[in-house]
Formats: C-alpha cells, sequence, structure tokens
C-alpha cells in the first residue's frame, strides 16, 4: 500500500515525499454515501469508522460484509444485515469532514448511545504531557511527508494502543476507531484520544459516539468543541505541548 | 460579529480565546445545499465564493440576491436568475470540505473556465519568502486564537490584497474569493493565493477554478494537489517558510 511517494521538487529542499490524497467512494447495501480523500490504505477500517462515527452502525455485528471493489480500490462496499435506506439523498465527506450529510443544521449532531460522562478515569498530568511525543514518533507517515495527520489511541497509563494517519484528520480518527471496532475495543471507556491537529465539534462527536473520556489535541479547540465537550461531559484539552496544556472541560480527570 | 471569545481553560495558560465554529447552511433557490461549519462573518462572501469555486455559478451575475435569513443568522440564501435544480440529492461541505455533493469520484472535479496555464506572470522568490509573515500579521484571528486558518490574496509584487480566515482552510478560501468576486476582480489573473496549511486537491481545484497562476502554502501539499496543478499549469509552492520553499509545478514562473 502506498501512503507516500517521492516527488521531488523543482527546486526546494526536502521533504520531497508527499502523502498520497486519493478518493474514496464508500457504498452501504450498494448506494454511494460518501466520498472522502483519504491516504490509501486501512480503507475497510475507515469506512467501518465512519459508518460508526456517524451513527449509521452501533456495532460491527451489524455488518454482513466489507471489501474493496475488485475493479476500482478506491471503493470500498459495504453491506449490512439490515434494510439502510439514506434519506432521500446522498451523504458526503472529505478528508476534514465530518458532518457531510446532514438535511439541516438541526440535524448535525450524532446520537452517542455511551455516557462518557461518568466514567472515572483519571489521568495524570505528566503522563498527557509525553504523549505528543509518543505520537509523534508512531507518525511514520509525518516523518516522511509533513504533511499527514494523525489520531492515537492511548490507555490512561500513557501507553499507546494503536495510531492512524492520514491526509485527513477525520479520516484518521475514523481508521483509528474503525480498527478498534474491528477488535472489539469500542466504546473506548477509560482512554485518552491525542490527535495531531486542531479539536473541532467534529472531532469531539465522534470521540463521544465512540465513548472516549478524554479528548486531547495538540492544537487549538473550537467553541462549539468546548460546548460540545461539556455537554458529553468528555475531558478537553488543547495545545498540549509539552508539559503545557489547556483543559477546557471535566478537569477532574486530570490529577 | 463575534469571531473568537475568551474561555478560560480551567487550568492551562493563555491563549484562551477560541476560534468561533458554527454550522452555516446555504440554500439556493430554496434548496439547501450545503452545511458547512464555520467562523461567523462574511457569510453571504462565503456562500459566493461557495457557488463559484464549486461551480454552481460562472459570474456574481447570476445571484438575484443573497442575504441571511432573518430568523437564523446561520442560514444564506442565495436566489439564482436561474432555475437550480440539484440532480436528485443535496450536497454538503465542512469546515475543510471542498468535494462534498459529488456523485461519485469520476465528478470530484470542478471545471475551470480559466486558461491558467497560459498566465504569464512571475514571481520573485524572494517576493514570495516574504508572504508567510505578511498573511500572519494579517491574521488577527489567529494571534488571537491560534486556531483559524487564513487564504490571503497577492499581487505578484507581493501587496496584500485581502486576507479571510475561518476555523475551516476550504471556507476561508471562498471567503476571499466571494469577496474578491463581488468586486469584479475574479478571475485572479497575475495573482498568487497563499493558505496557511496543506495544499490539497480541493484548494488546488478552487484555485483554478478562481483563476489564480500561482498556488503557494506553508504546509505541505498532496500528490493529488501536485498532480492537479500540473494538469492545470498552476505554480504550486509548498512549505514556503522564510527563504526555505518547494516548487512542484510551473517553476518557470518564479525568478
Amino acid at each position: 500500500m502506498t501512503t507516500s511517494y517521492a516527488r521531488r521538487p523543482v527546486f526546494g529542499k526536502p521533504p520531497d515525499t508527499l502523502v498520497v490524497e486519493e478518493p474514496l467512494e464508500i457504498r452501504v447495501n450498494g448506494q454511494s454515501i460518501a466520498v472522502t480523500m483519504r491516504t490509501p490504505g486501512s480503507e475497510l477500517e475507515l469506512a467501518l469508522g465512519f459508518l460508526y462515527t456517524e451513527g449509521i452502525i452501533r456495532d460491527v455485528s451489524e455488518v454482513a460484509s466489507a471489501k474493496l471493489c475488485v475493479d476500482d480500490p478506491n471503493v470500498a462496499e459495504v453491506v449490512l444485515r439490515q434494510h439502510y435506506a439514506i434519506e432521500s439523498r446522498n451523504f458526503y465527506t472529505t478528508s476534514s469532514c465530518g458532518v457531510c450529510g446532514k438535511a439541516s443544521i438541526d440535524s448535525v449532531k450524532v446520537h452517542s448511545h455511551h455516557d462518557v460522562s461518568a466514567d472515572p478515569v483519571t489521568v495524570r498530568a505528566a503522563t498527557l504531557s509525553l504523549l505528543p511525543d509518543k505520537l509523534r514518533q508512531a507518525q511514520r507517515g509525518f516523518a516522511r511527508t509533513g504533511g499527514s495527520h494523525a489520531a492515537g489511541v492511548f490507555t490512561a497509563a500513557g501507553d499507546l494502543v494503536l495510531v492512524r494517519e492520514d491526509v485527513g484528520r477525520h479520516n484518521a480518527f475514523d481508521k483509528a476507531i474503525g480498527t478498534l471496532l474491528q477488535r472489539g475495543e469500542v466504546p473506548l471507556a477509560g482512554h485518552v484520544i491525542l490527535v495531531s491537529g486542531r479539536a473541532s465539534f467534529e472531532l469531539t462527536q465522534k470521540a463521544w459516539v465512540a465513548g472516549a473520556p478524554v479528548l486531547a489535541a495538540v492544537s487549538a479547540p473550537s467553541t462549539l468543541a468546548v460546548d460540545l465537550a461539556a455537554e458529553a461531559g468528555i475531558t478537553l484539552v488543547g495545545f498540549l505541548r509539552g508539559e503545557s496544556m489547556n483543559v477546557y472541560t471535566r478537569p477532574d480527570r486530570v490529577s
């Protein structure tokens, strides 16, 4: 699977290895429901994670089969055990898109089935401060290209469970969730998700849907991310850079 | 217009001013065609820029009216002079979304009416190297929040024409294009567009549709961005940081 390749700029210094970006079409029961610009690799995990964090499936057991088209590796075909009807329209996503396909602003929200608020986990601030370095070390794509986002799932003790990279930050997140879903490890009670960029409304929503009590971001959160984290009872950490961090919600989990 | 507001983290150091993120629904002739997570401000410019870079309008003269809903400032209503039929579905976008609503991978591309390839402009490398600082100085939102993306339009001499900021990089881009569209300054022949983040396929496509011969990014391009720039005849500059830069396509324009 090619996730990056060398392309020497006409002039300029390295890095001259670029992150690969290709469209992936996700089909459910034969219907095209999304096109996302993604980095090749872990397509089925991406599709499963997308369906899960978008609230289309509640469990991997609802999936009868998931495979790439024989003729086109840029198409993921998912067959659900039950009938799935798209509500009179398709919906679409891109490399950093999570609210695509909603009929109106009222329906931007995806319902989470997990009471994250009650998660009793605590994480040491000193543990959190080590996570960005751990994520970076595990980001092979970023080291090569400087162009990929990452989502890492950690235990409360700071051990890396897995990291996934993609040109799109939502794809990286969905690949991580989809992989853990296949392993039967969702919901992510007691875990910390760290994203390499900013914390948006959409990533916070995905964290809630996946049942993660702590979401940390290397960069800034948005207002809506903080509002949603407060509503969900998620501990939202922003600007996590070495020992410096801002905790916006549920600081009782950070000791 | 509130584009950021102070929200002191429970603990942590500044910046404690967050970029505002709210959904904007774009309606065309009464039909909802997109919901994007955006920073409030310049909604009509965003809507116009979106319709233009998505290929729905070719000129601002096609727009009969554009206004915010009286009851809901998160809804932009655009009325076109001509009938507009969405092809049997809605399409949707988010803060960093540009290929939403495409029926399939084949239709991800938007047709540009501008022959950017023939643009004879040249830009001095020394001029390019000054642009990131100029963009940063004009980014009031970023200075406050650390959470907003920016798109700046410059002359070939390096003078800033305008900058727009948003929580979403595609929104920032569309706001800039929409504003210039209103002024009658599109296509952007002879101009340079600089984006604060990465250069994706979608941003490259928007630059092509807007007729800009040079697209520069502070961070990495993707493979598909380079491929599309080559096809369009756009000069694509990545990793533009001080005097360091990589030129991936059409280096003849950089002197």
